[in-house]
């Protein structure tokens, strides 16, 4: 609210010039001046506006709105951690100044995303785009057109279609990875030279619907929709091609009745284990991360949707779909045990741990608030009034490899 | 530089209130708007200043004086990544402000000090002291004292003696653990009740003398001048005390000549395994993670003193002691091997990844200049003339633990 008041201040300064609004000006600018590393926004998807919050004092700043169609967005930070780049649903691209609650630079970029990715280097901003299927390379200064990549495949008879494309990250060497939906294939972006270079692997598995990139940025994994286990990549062998893992990873012989595929970018790692969303089943999955064998099923209390873990790896917390979305557990990694069951509102849509993990913010869509726990006693802390509110995120992220 | 001019005008125009002074203030008030993500440090010793620079430009902003002795001095950074703490070998501690240039706050808090730590929530400053030997405490936002906690022990006769406080660090739950010298003891303290709570562990070996936490804040692991191996204490488990690991490391019977104990700040976590510089040997050591099994030494230009992997893993830098400290070598973490050895100048003391690793900052006291490389071709993108600059420090610190 104050950093869109402070803005407002500042054009009709600008346009007046006289030498009240000049003391006004002058005076209120030391509160604009402020550090970036405890920035956040959480998305409210109803209204297409993103509230700036600060994450020292659990508080709201100010509200950004003219984002276009915010269901399902996601967002990423740029190098200084002072802009946040909003892919919309709708195919909008916004670069919002979160110093000023400007909206720096807008494209209408394509008909239909799916999110998006920054570069190592933080210069390039990466788009993955249903339709038209491809990924559109910008500027992140000035969200000027870079390179528009189709996401091109030949099919069974031999015709070049096009591709839905999803589960775009970073990965080091200002590298982009993508999978293309109807193709089944993984494609990887090397932006290093003056064209990208562009290296397929085909045959991954039938319908990639996600991925995630490990916190390293080595492994490329894709979860299937058209069928069980999962693809991976090993970025510092692409020679080796993609490898399935986890063979009875998804639905199942059963088909089992899924109410949302579970978010892969989720993935908790704690030390040598990856913890993850089973499909359709009321199950957490440990997975040994050196041969990814299973090692563990954890019953919980729904589908899980997010596996997330605190950033010093002692619990891992758990959101769930429909109709058990208004419930996140919270498990040891040590004992493997639920140590609590919270209940931070209905409709539970995202979880953002502040960057050492002190605290987690909780969306809680339909109570249109966000829970602030802290992560050691598990108490409530604060309480933010939100539309809607679904993606949360923080701008250390700005710093994260895949992040 | 423009920071500092900045910072003069704003003061001025303050005195005097002009009309032409307002203009001026509010034209360039929005150059001092900045995100902070890409802001760092780099300490000057010789004249005592910090160095403020951008990593995303790879350039000098201003210079900041007036913080006393920094000869091996640290810095840590406050949560929101505005503040640098600056801590002085004389025991001054200075709060400074890398959007105006100012230092907001200082004190002279004992005689002779040895680093510090911020606390999980970004609370509290903590600094450990060798004259008097203890920790003192104090709130972050002004410097205020919050707590003094004496590093006292008994010794052998029944005396109670303070020791020099080593090896402090952050730990998650808002902790803070460190190592006494003289006494051979590690301590943990708790800072979540109405005081501080003290945990002591005893006989844990000869005369520690530097530590480190690793990223997850579970294992804080101290090194021993007086006699071999390691100290290690499991934070998840402190009733199982402290245990000794690594049994052979450091001089060994035959008393190695040591040039400069390595700095174990430095060292690198890839994958199951952590790399460690060698103690008065030209080699880097491989041990398991898991069980803390000594699994290869490998052969490097000279007496190692920092070893830290870049942030994807890939490869872990190398610094070394007097007299071969005029070069840094990369190994590859995979094959082993040294794929480079650089010539970054006279006295190599510091070496600063980018957040995420695609540049690194090394700074050659001797030469007067930092040298910025290019992580994936391994070519100089930058010199920065500097005066004896030492440890390099980016804000991305202050989201990481233990960091």
């Amino acid at each position: 609210m104050r950093l869109t008041a402070l803005h407002s201040l500042r054009h009709s300064l600008l346009a007046t010039m006289v030498l009240t609004a000049l003391l006004a000006g002058c005076q209120t600018t030391p509160d604009a001046l402020r550090g970036t590393g405890d920035l956040g926004v959480i998305v409210e998807r109803a209204t297409g506006s993103l509230a700036l919050v600060d994450t020292s004092h659990q508080r709201q700043l100010a509200r950004i709105e003219g984002l276009g169609d915010l269901s399902h967005a996601s967002v990423k930070f740029s190098r200084d951690a002072r802009y946040a780049f909003v892919f919309g649903r709708d195919g909008g691209l916004s670069k919002v100044d979160l110093l000023t609650g400007d909206v720096t630079a807008r494209v209408m970029q394509s008909g239909n995303s799916i999110g998006g990715a920054i570069s190592q280097n933080g210069q390039l901003v990466a788009v993955a785009n249903y339709e038209p299927g491809g990924v559109k390379l910008f500027d992140s200064a000035n969200l000027e057109l870079v390179a528009d990549i189709p996401a091109t495949w030949q099919d069974e008879n031999g015709h070049e279609q096009r591709a839905k494309v999803v589960g775009l990250v970073d990965a080091p060497g200002n590298r982009f990875v993508y999978s293309l939906f109807e193709a089944g294939e993984i494609h990887v972006v090397d932006m290093n030279g003056e064209t990208p270079e562009l290296m397929r692997f085909t045959q991954i598995g039938k319908n990639p619907y996600d991925a995630l990139i490990d916190p390293s940025g080595r492994y490329y994994i894709a979860g299937l929709f058209g069928e069980d286990g999962l693809a991976l990549l090993d970025l510092w062998h692409p020679d080796a091609g993609v490898q399935r893992i986890l063979p009875n990873y998804g639905r199942g012989e059963e088909r089992l009745p899924v109410y949302k595929m579970p978010h892969l970018e989720g993935w908790a790692i704690a030390g040598n284990e990856a913890w993850l969303p089973a499909v359709g089943r009321h199950e957490v999955l440990i997975a040994d991360k050196d041969d990814w064998s299973l090692l563990d099923r954890l019953p919980v209390h729904g589908q899980p949707i997010f596996v997330m873990s605190r950033p010093d790896q002692r619990q891992v917390w758990v959101s769930f779909a429909h109709p058990d979305n208004d419930v996140v557990q919270v498990i040891d990694t040590e004992t493997r045990e639920i140590v609590a069951t919270l209940s931070p509102g209905k409709a539970v849509l995202h979880m953002e741990f502040t960057p050492r993990g002190e605290q987690v913010w909780i969306s809680a869509r339909d109570s249109n608030r966000v829970t602030v726990y802290d992560t050691r006693t598990l108490n409530e802390v604060a309480r933010l009034e939100s539309e809607s509110p679904s993606g949360i995120f923080f701008t250390d992220r700005a710093h994260r490899i895949g992040l």
